[in-house]
């Protein structure tokens, strides 16, 4: 099948740039003795979660343990859940999953350390635990103090998890590269203190894991940090553009959109609006537009309805009814997590569709 | 089953509230003689979509050939598209559609038109047609001047379609009650031009579709409208409270979450991110907050990440770990699309379980 064959709106994953793209951080991450376990919430198609263990992903991250449990049935045996983890049906599900798996969580929180362990050693397996310290992002983590160096001592403690280390999320580092190298200054300070409160209380560490996309290709010079999380480099987007940590270049992931109407003056409308592209605006910056357009230069998706992309026009650019256009999306993870499906492909050819098994899998 | 054995973050749709928002709605359009032909993109699912033909909706509207598709196949049998349908697999498509039901599209180009009048003709169907006119919003509709009365003209002639009038989208009045009030006016001068200009040029215009939620119930000051298609008046939302057209107290759609984290000091986490109640902001006012707690006061969802709900907890709150929360969504369309499923629920009984079934159909 051709392009021209999809019906539009679809998103199309040039192979050749995700092949890169897997094989930039790979290399990055083999040349710096990082260990590379990507959040897989970018994508939630197995057949990408398989090409990222091939180029030597130790496992995967997730948000969610149905995304875990989708992963798992495609044979991924290695799996982190960053995500704290409550309710029986879900503590049940997680027992269930460490029959299967090697299976690990990251939490922030002594009584759902105490709570899995319980589970745990009623259903006799072994859960992997990751403590998460809050680093200046501010969502989940225990504060660097000594109390939280103390929960973490007794989490060590508890029967059947099996203790890795620590885990943070720096959330907040985001900006531009010049804006990035000041921040980690800070989180370096706060991550050695985090180390100095761990040694004096005699708590190895042998996982630190931490990372993000924009700061991926920096995270040798994060502090003591042993593993890797980032998602969004397998597609990138005008985020990551956004952030210098990519170019137009490396973005492998398109929505492909129809021009379908041009009766208002200056405006034409795509078939693509905020259930295709989601409406996140971006991160940093001016925060306009909805999405990079690829091609006619000077039209700008100025906003979203629901169904709608409009697009400001100038007098200039002769675009046509019918016309198809590529959008970069600002933020590719809640865009593919609208997909029920993928088109993998190759210039104008299209390789493959892949199912995107882990959408809407919220639980 | 009861509300405390779903999984959280799931969406619980209030049966008795839902019920009262379709009977007022239809009530109020019974009674201004307009007819009713709801927007099915709010909810996108057929038992609700059967409702509103039970209350007295005359038919349906949907977005997207997809949507019209899913809702013919559960027994729809009089669909309005209000969008522009472009490409070969689509155009065979509405065809095969109109073999099955009564199907209309409101179309702005004389271009489409021809087209779908032909494959109309190639597969001896007919197809109905209403004209949009842009009246302000500038995304679809032709402009109100005496070439697009020309053009409605030329459509109306074409063979196997089945002329039923004109459309118009008033999505910019969207303020409060007072600010409404004069958009009306200014709606209405431009509308009394359209029909002068259609009546100069004899072309009749039985359907005059027009409406949205904001305005939905004061539809009969809207000069000349016959007929009127919302579609978030079912569930409400933030957006709707925030225009004066519904209470909380109307608002039939939460999310319930789960609080997942409370280490971050002033913090507390819920289950429930941008891929569950979307990242819409609000259109109008001060557009903070991604949602409005119920229950415990002074909460404020004041930011998202894509499975993080990230709550301000006043010093006074004793807000837990594993407590439960319901979010009244700033836009409930997008977050409904984001679901599989939906629980229908009375007090805490769940009664029924919906599928969304035209969830995700982009096309």
């Amino acid at each position: 099948m051709k392009i021209d064959q999809i019906e539009t709106p679809a998103v199309l994953i040039e192979a050749d740039t995700l092949d890169r793209n897997l094989r930039t951080m790979s290399d990055y991450c083999l040349g710096r003795h990082l260990s590379l376990r990507p959040h897989t919430k970018t994508h939630k198609i197995p057949e990408i979660a398989k090409l990222q263990i091939k180029y030597g992903a130790r496992g995967i991250t997730v948000a969610k343990l149905a995304e875990a449990e989708v992963m798992a049935d495609a044979g991924i045996d290695d799996i982190v859940v960053v995500y704290p983890i409550w309710g029986e049906s879900k503590w049940n599900r997680l027992t269930a999953l460490a029959k299967r798996i090697r299976i690990s969580v990251a939490m922030d929180s002594l009584l759902i350390a105490e709570t899995i362990s319980k589970w745990a050693s009623l259903a006799e397996v072994e859960v992997g635990v990751r403590v998460e310290f809050d680093t200046g992002f501010g969502r989940c983590g225990l504060p660097l103090e000594q109390s939280s160096v103390e929960i973490a001592d007794r989490i060590r403690a508890l029967p059947n998890l099996r203790w890795e280390g620590i885990s943070f999320y720096p959330g907040q580092i985001m900006g531009t590269r010049a804006i990035r190298e000041k921040d980690i200054e800070v989180e370096n300070r706060k991550l050695d203190r985090l180390y100095s409160l761990l040694d004096a209380a005699a708590i190895p560490y042998p996982v630190v894991s931490g990372g993000n996309t924009p700061a991926a290709l920096e995270s040798h010079r994060f502090h003591g940090v042993t593993e890797i999380r980032p998602g969004t480099y397998v597609f990138n987007d005008r985020n990551t553009v956004d952030a210098e940590a990519a170019t137009y270049a490396d973005c492998a992931a398109t929505v492909l959109a129809t021009v379908v109407s041009t009766s208002v003056p200056h405006r034409a409308i795509i078939d693509a609006g905020s259930k295709m592209l989601s409406g996140d605006q971006l991160l940093t910056g001016e925060r306009r537009h909805f999405g990079y357009v690829l091609g006619p230069p000077g039209l700008e998706l100025e906003d979203l309805s629901e169904e709608h992309g409009h697009l400001a026009v100038p007098e200039s650019n002769s675009i046509r009814l019918g016309d198809r256009i590529r959008v970069v999306p600002n933020h590719i993870c809640p865009c593919i997590n609208l997909q029920d499906r993928v088109y993998l492909i190759s210039g104008e050819q299209v390789l493959e569709e892949w199912r995107v098994a882990g959408r809407g899998k919220v639980n």
